[in-house]
């Protein structure tokens, strides 16, 4: 699909409705940028009480332009805007960039303006930007609405939700010299056009290669990760989203109103769908630029080469704490650089030459050939010295490391293996690092730095991967019964029992343990021939007690049938004195769970995410540690399995103190089950498994709560 | 006491053995330094083969020198050093600074002719900086044997066990422009001047405001912690250790055959010692640079003031994220910044001047005023485009930016909060910016940068007003009975007997279940006497099995004395079967302990710390998160709070699900004590109280282990 932002944001005409001669206005400010830029396209400025504007003809009115223009800049105040957006539909004006703040951010009344708006918008079938938007470049077609000098052109697509932001971005890419951008919009209120669409708009745009977002809050995030799913296929998006604490998430609010979910969540979910997540401020640019120059890394297996112990050492740890690995050389690729090396050299990664390249730079380049010929070795990181011999030992060592850079870069341009370098020179900017930089090849001045770089990467291409060979989940048809069952659930006004939850889900192909309730005297017998002497379990039915133990509603470890009729009589007694007039349905009994691995299994519906699975290992963890792993619905089983792999305490999983590992294939199957219920039945508002007992062979769900939607009122 | 470095390296004479004509070589730099800088003391060229160099008369061999110089730097080969150490002595030279590589970083024969140098060393009364060692500069004294150009001089000091890091943080030092040293050293294999003594020395030396730390393993970890000490109340010491990672440890032993320990535990005591450690390696002169400016702060509670809602909302989610508050402003703040501020800023912490400043930055030297006034802030971080108004906005508002940063100045003059600004504007160095920083005002281009500055000065605060209020611990009085017993087990060629390590325990007011040990039959009876029908666990006393489960020999729940008849017979069979000849001294009965929250109180001997202590909640907390505190003994009991605070899950100490929180001065109690009884008995090489049991009141030692040292041979 393509966007319908590329008119818009690649406009051959352009009208400034409020285009001034006060040159401290936004109205002279654009003007005077798209004059001096050279922008080739028309630009019709608005503005009923002067003939023209910096030389170029005005016209009183929208309704008075000669033709259907593409892009209205609109810089008066938010009153006009009903009005103005009418007459831009009248005259065939489809897109309009709106400046004017004082709306949703400011209360009540603004976000009625706000509705106004739109609703004006959507009668003259007119898109908006913003309001309370900073502008918006296309520095490639010489556009530049934002009133922000000194921006070069380059490859790096920009949505900030705060100007400010892009402001620190601009300036970090001037000191840098080599970062450019293509294309900057700031989203303001989104009350129209959001976020997804600028994604899918800088996927598709020709000069991004990698889009960069700021993000305080989404307004429709599930939008977002739809087209992030395809985008990042295509192009690199990264994404440093505000508000990890609260403190941060009340700040974003009073900025832009935004609302934050959970950061955790909201983490996992990108990184789901393939985008590139940094947490620092200060790495947003450095992992765009490193990922725009070199797209992704076909694994994770790094080779240091370096001149420092130091800062070799310094990178190792970096990299494992990335979740990266030191790559195991072949012997040849160890042979090889002994042949070149001295001999007090480390060759075992990281490499360290120790010296052999004080009097020889040049080594490096035949080291890297060698390091990229290894079939172990998925990417390079050069450490150290390199681009400084010239200056750090003697004048003459300048001509050999200009070569060298330049046999480096030749070198990359033959592999796909990304190379990545840190050099203690970088800030300084010698020629060496100059034709690396140029000739694409990403040189950092901060080791941590370009250790994200290579992280990024490393994800990148790890996500690719997946999405290659992720298998299709097909949606399950719903069954007529479970189908019957919730609306039974919903016309009685109440959410689905825990035998019903149950039923339902072993109904769909979920493992479940055998379930009996009794609601009248011959039922005990049964229960008796069915299980035996097995240890039961019983758990009071009833819609009017949702908290079953702290109602005295639960009695576990019971045995034989006086056990099980005086754990009847105790549980009703409590569940009187809990509620008097509860209605009680029954008492469910199942076998006691044998000891496992206890996890939970929950899914909700998020404002802004839509449905969200969550995994984690039960109590403390999940409580205290917050150790849990969120996926979007629907989960292929690659996500299944990563979220398993990702939380802290996974160690557990694997089996510690001699016990055998759980079967990780059942839980994984498990999640994709629960996952494509939740896909078919949208009456499903929550669903908690919690806690699921995990086993070397098999799972046993021991607790099931299913919260619905659509119910009746009582 | 006052450092023997002073001499050696703020030296007024200096001789050069092996001073060379060689431009290229280090005999010929380092004169050529000294006399380019304009060294005011004397320097002795020793050469055998010239007259003079660089126009210096020479000698021909160190006995010829006409005084006792106070410092030679060594240019000669390893294999010449003894004899020119014994020629040091002799001639009255006590200070050596060896440059020479080819020592125990090399291997088995570097070792011994290391040793050699230390024997000869020791003999002549010479101490030594390295071998091994990258060199020293003194920049007060213009002193620099390092040939190392373009230094600026200043107040950093820093110790380096990599010449390429200092490299780094002097390329970093240049291009930041306001950094300078005052003294470096390398310390190369620190074969008898180490890294304490290089802290003593940089703590009494008055042209260093802060000690900085480059370290890749400790040789003698508790010298450092003693003088550390000392050291962080004098000033500030910041440290970056690598080898976080195994990968980290395996490189940093192959650069200078450091062997590292546990990175969390050398963490976590360089913190009670008051050192600041940075976790980045990009962050060790950012957080030197702030703390030797500003020192520390009273507290943590940080005032945020800024002009745009982006970065005051990830200068929130950052401080929180490093342990910093946001500070609650009191009603005057609040009333105070009202009225000078536009109605729609944003006066809650973070304070969003939402353009109030755009025409008249000068406000932000009235707010900051404000805010430090206000007994809730102990901290101010300006936060945005301060510096850049006039670059941003208009011409005309740049003098008012000087005014402003003036009076910042002379604000920031009156009052010892600190202040720490955040400029887009930074790597541009506007003049605002400059005047601040040569104000004492730090000032840096990234938002996570000045927050680590922020939070060091913090820590330190919090550090020194802790050793303020600390507690002298007493050491005990060693108890003859305690003796006794070490000794017999000692003398038996075995570690304590669990009921013996719980006496002991118990002798020094540690609470102790009752215990009771079955060697005979009529045993059985008083036991029943005493404990009647509690439940009882019993376990096997034997110096021949050490895992008593594993051997079966552990029995829990048991009650009565049959039950405990019982018990003693399938132990004695299972362990017998374990191993045949166990020598079986009886079984210790005590009563089950109630449930309650599991921790871990252990104590070992670490090679390079000595006696430290460990913290952390069982079983799965300690072996798969390693979510665990350590520190050295002698602990304070400001110490064993905050190492029960630190862990990641101590939540659950404070009671969750209903739970009453646990009796932490109780815990805090035990610590102390373990602390103490280590601390007199240095016969105890490891204890592990595993579990103990903690609970709303009091606690329960399950387990008692301790293996001692000075056994006997059996």
């Amino acid at each position: 699909m393509t966007s319908f932002l590329h008119t818009f944001l690649a406009p051959n005409s352009i009208a400034i409705v409020g285009a001034s001669s006060d040159s401290t206005k936004r109205g002279y400010k654009a003007l005077f940028g798209l004059i001096k830029d050279g922008y080739e396209g028309s630009i019709y400025p608005i503005n009923p009480k002067v003939e023209a504007i910096l030389g170029v003809k005005t016209y009183p009115t929208i309704m008075a332009l000669p033709e259907a223009v593409d892009l209205a800049l609109i810089c008066t105040p938010a009153k006009t805007l009903p009005s103005i957006l009418e007459q831009c539909g009248t005259n065939g004006i489809k897109g309009a960039i709106v400046l004017a703040s004082g709306f949703g951010e400011t209360g009540e009344a603004g976000l009625q303006l706000e509705c106004q708006v739109l609703a004006a918008a959507r009668k003259a079938s007119v898109r908006i930007i913003g309001p309370n938007t900073s502008g918006i470049f296309n520095l490639h077609k010489k556009i530049n609405l934002l009133a922000l000098d000194n921006v070069k052109s380059g490859n790096v697509g920009i949505i900030s939700q705060s100007g400010n932001m892009l402001l620190a971005l601009a300036l970090e890419a001037a000191k840098n010299g080599h970062i450019g951008f293509s294309i900057y919009i700031g989203p303001g209120n989104q009350v129209d056009v959001d976020f997804a669409d600028y994604l899918r708009f800088l996927g598709e745009e020709d000069n991004t290669s990698v889009a960069t977002f700021y993000i305080e809050g989404f307004k429709n995030g599930r939008a977002f990760l739809d087209v992030a799913r395809q985008t990042t296929q295509i192009k690199p998006v990264v994404v440093y989203k505000s508000g990890s604490t609260k403190a941060g998430q009340k700040a974003a609010c009073s900025h832009t109103g935004a609302l934050a979910g959970s950061y955790a969540m909201t983490v996992d979910l990108l990184r789901q769908s393939g985008v590139n997540v940094v947490n620092r401020s200060d790495e947003l640019l450095t992992v765009a630029e490193g990922l725009g120059l070199l797209l992704k890394a076909e694994g994770k297996r790094v080779a240091i080469l370096s001149d420092g112990g130091g800062q070799a050492t310094i990178a190792s740890d970096r990299l494992i704490e990335a979740g990266l690995k030191l790559a195991s050389f072949s012997e040849v690729t160890l042979a090889a650089l002994g042949c070149i090396l001295f001999p007090q050299a480390s060759l075992i990664n990281p490499v360290d030459v120790a010296g052999s390249t004080d009097d020889n730079p040049a080594l490096f380049s035949s080291c890297i050939e060698i390091l990229v010929a290894d079939e172990n070795v998925d990417m390079v990181f050069l450490v150290g010295m390199f681009g400084g011999y010239g200056i750090r030992f003697a004048e003459e060592l300048k001509p050999v490391e200009l070569i060298t850079a330049k046999s480096i870069v030749n070198l990359s341009k033959r592999t796909d293996k990304p190379l990545v370098v840190y050099s203690l020179y970088a800030s300084i900017k010698p020629e060496p690092l100059l034709l690396l930089r140029n000739g694409g090849i990403p040189v950092y001045d901060s080791i941590e730095h370009a250790v994200q770089v290579i992280a990024a990467l490393g994800e990148r291409g790890d996500y690719i991967h997946r999405c290659k060979t992720a298998e299709i989940q097909h949606p399950l048809r719903a069954d007529p019964e479970v189908c019957a069952v919730f609306q039974r659930a919903q016309r009685e006004g109440r959410d689905l029992f825990e035998f019903e939850a149950k039923s339902m889900l072993s109904q769909y192909g979920i493992d479940m343990p055998e379930q009996r309730v009794i609601r009248r005297d011959a039922d005990y017998s049964q229960v008796m021939a069915d299980f035996g002497d097995t240890l039961m379990a019983m758990k009071v039915v009833s819609k009017d007690i949702l908290h079953k133990s702290d109602a005295g509603g639960v009695k576990l470890n019971l045995s034989g049938e006086p056990a099980l009729r005086q754990g009847c009589k105790e549980i009703l007694s409590s569940c009187r004195h809990y509620k008097a007039d509860a209605e009680i349905e029954g008492m469910l009994v199942t076998p006691m769970a044998a000891k496992g691995v206890e996890v939970i299994v929950g899914v909700s519906r998020d404002p802004f995410f839509g449905p969200v699975l969550m995994f984690g290992l039960g109590g403390i963890f999940v409580e205290v540690l917050e150790d849990v792993a969120f996926r979007s619905i629907p989960l292929s089983r690659q996500d299944a399995f990563s979220m398993i792999e990702q939380i802290k305490a996974s160690k557990v999983l694997e089996g510690i103190r001699g016990e055998a590992a759980v079967d990780k294939n059942a839980l994984v199957d498990l999640l994709l089950k629960v996952s494509s219920i939740v896909e078919t039945h949208t009456e499903i508002h929550e669903l908690d498994l919690n806690p699921v007992i995990v086993y070397p062979n098999g799972y046993a769900v021991v607790d099931a709560r299913v919260i619905i939607s659509g119910k009746l009122p009582l």
